[in-house]
């Protein structure tokens, strides 16, 4: 039999590319070497979003303790979190797997490769050959490291062995202060965790809009993290049952856990890629407009490495299913793509930030702000630091960006805004409610426009 | 001199037309009897966010300690919080009197009542008359009571009575289960008052669609309170420092506090309207499609009685003002107005229900729903109780409405939608962010469609 469409990948991309190909009726072939859901759902985001779903009222505790209106202690059971982390895991890839058989897709479990135009993929009950008319590569990505950073999976650890630990550390140093890192060391805070941040660049979330780092900056040195800027790492190692950091200076730090998350790359090699005639630059499978990387052969998500984020590979699925069914032949079109750092406070993006408008357009970019201050949601949670800002070009939205308490609800609104390219009239016409945080967005929307640059 | 403006009442319509109509560069002055901010700061929407605030962790941990994983206690000191809520408001009020001042507006305090096409103001130093070229009343509104309900002040309290109090009581009967007797209900329960909610309808939230009261009702039920529906209430009093409720059947309910929250009702009386040729209703103010109640004339927010929300009188105060200053003259439209109630669990709405879409259209009106136990978010936060509704019409959105954890969130995005009228097609274009609650709202607007009726 040769199937309409194999998967290879059953993440957010390759579950979806695969849900949607049987829902337009073609007969369907997943392969995941692992776990349904990839690393989304077993060794990121979700897991992450558990642990700060359970500690969640700790900070909201500490802020109304400073402000002096509330006192006591929330004590969270870390073994208890993990083995409900668990068994929610288990249940959501039980459902995950219903829902495949019930759409009559085939789930093969193994590593699959190709091989003379065909899928080989290594069960645990010997080789299984899967012929297909369309291959979706889906495979996604996992922790890079640079030399001497490796994790020893002791005292070092990936995110994936983070998210697996027995108990949390007392004392935590992060290697890398992107959101990955940032989301976990503000979980081991939460436990109580002495938190050393260390990166090479001169900010954390290097990424963001520079405003937005420094409002974190500013929190995390409230909390009392070590943050240590422009500083390089020579190596990190275990010692004595503790992780060692060396700086290039020679310089060390211990603590009980290392995190290293400096950055994922795309899991492509040993695929038999190449041969497929598959072409990869950096590890990425190099795709064209149509999202194809060679006849019949489409890629999305990690592997694609055009944007590191669950709800991009996702769409991209859809649109690749969509295509494959012969329901479109346009090429891929994206829209903005929401990106969120979760926890308190958060940072939410999308679109673009001020220097990215200002090189596309430098006669016309503007800037919008609102403070979180003044707004009654935030002082309602003690937690009035930060701010929105809005980017426009030629007198639409262009971008939004956010950081402060619970800006993760502004994203899904400013997603449609800068897809709409609202200009401010648009603005007043839609009904905000009030209170609320998502007015803080429409102040900013309102607010004064400064010229960029 | 004479103004451009007049406006009586300086809650959140009443400053809005202010603030807009000075922008515009008309001459404004502002009557206010008591309180810059009126109802929404000072005795409503506002005091109860930060009481929901300074509480939320209380909720949070009793949902983690449910699930096993925390423990612990919260304790929120009542009189501090009190004093926090007495210093935020005071605080607020003088960042508006500061913005009058830079706005130019002249803030008469006292009672404003018209006389002779005049505007005569009882102030502390005597009478000051004002003559207007416009007048804006915006003279808000105030609990109302059926007789044998009225509070005294003792133990039977209305909203703005029980914001005032200077202790949590350790039970509270609250008549009237709308949405702002259940949002103070909530703040005493997360204080561990014993409550009890009579209403004479046969549900809670009796305004709201029937699934979302019984979700609520099952919350309730969980929470142990005794909610008593369908009953008739004869008279509350206070005896021997407590507030004894006696139902029509005879039948006597004790407790601390009562609150009565049955509803509110213009401040229309006395203030010399219908000798202007202002048309009462009901004590509501009868407004044209202009928002006019008489020749240069206009009534906004609560005093026109079209929806009591605060964001409804400032999107009314936008549209007057421009008319005032001459930048519109087309009919006001107010688009979709979003509600919520705040706290855990949440409720929004915005645009039709089902059974309002039925009316309008029985022949294509549907509804498609998401549960927010498929929700990751809701599962982190151990909440997952609860839905999101939507509702269509000829293939079109044309209301949202949801209960469960932190779907005030939904709002915004929803209204939006509502707005635009979106179709499936429309959903699928934009993309939202994973994991979040929003996706909840993405699952409904792809979910499978019901007919109504």
């Amino acid at each position: 039999m040769t199937y309409d469409l194999v998967v290879i990948g059953a993440g957010p991309g390759g579950f979806d590319a695969a849900a949607d190909a049987a829902g337009y009726g073609l007969k369907v072939a997943l392969v995941e070497k692992q776990f349904l859901g990839g690393t989304c759902l077993n060794r990121g985001c979700i897991p992450t979003k558990l642990w700060l779903g359970a500690t969640s009222a700790v900070e909201e505790l500490h802020n109304q303790a400073k402000m002096k209106v509330a006192s006591g202690e929330v004590k969270v059971d870390f073994p208890a979190l993990q083995a409900r982390a668990g068994k929610h895991l288990a249940g959501t890839r039980k459902a995950m797997a219903m829902q495949l058989k019930k759409l009559g897709i085939d789930l093969i479990e193994g590593t699959g490769r190709l091989r003379d135009g065909k899928v080989s993929v290594e069960t645990g009950n010997g080789e299984q050959v899967l012929e297909y008319e369309n291959l979706v590569l889906a495979t996604g990505s996992k922790p890079v490291f640079f030399p001497g950073l490796e994790p020893d999976g002791d005292c070092v650890l990936d995110s994936d062995m983070f998210l697996a630990m027995e108990e949390m550390p007392r004392s935590l140093v992060v290697i890398g202060a992107g959101f990955i890192g940032l989301e976990m060391a503000q979980v081991a805070h939460r436990f109580g965790a002495k938190v050393t941040v260390v990166d090479a660049m001169d900010r954390v979330a290097p990424l963001e809009d520079p405003e937005v780092s420094k409002a974190l900056a500013s929190v995390f040195k409230r909390w009392k993290w070590d943050v240590l800027l422009e500083k390089r790492v020579a190596g990190v190692t275990t010692e004595g049952g503790k992780g060692v950091l060396t700086l290039d200076t020679r310089e060390k730090i211990e603590a009980d856990k290392i995190l290293v998350a400096v950055g994922r790359g795309p899991v492509t090699e040993g695929l038999g890629l190449e041969q497929a005639g598959v072409e990869l630059m950096m590890n990425k499978v190099v795709v064209d407009e149509n999202l194809m990387a060679a006849p019949n052969i489409y890629a999305v998500g990690d592997a694609n490495g055009h944007i590191q984020l669950a709800h991009a590979a996702s769409h991209q699925a859809h649109y690749v299913a969509a295509r494959i069914a012969g329901r479109t032949d346009a090429p891929y079109e994206s829209g903005p793509v929401p990106s969120v750092l979760y926890g308190a406070p958060e940072v939410m993006r999308v679109g673009m930030m001020d220097n990215e408008a200002f090189l596309t357009d430098f006669d016309t970019a503007e800037t919008s702000k609102a403070m979180l201050a003044a707004n009654p949601m935030a002082q309602a949670h003690a937690s009035t630091q930060g701010f929105v800002k809005v980017v426009w070009s030629a007198g639409k939205v262009v971008g939004v960006t956010a950081v402060g308490h619970d800006v993760s609800r502004l994203v899904t609104p400013a997603t449609m805004i800068v897809q709409q390219g609202w200009t401010v009239e648009d603005a007043d016409k839609t009904i905000f409610p009030h209170p609320s945080l998502d007015e803080s967005l429409l102040m900013a929307l309102k607010g004064e426009r400064t010229r960029v640059g």
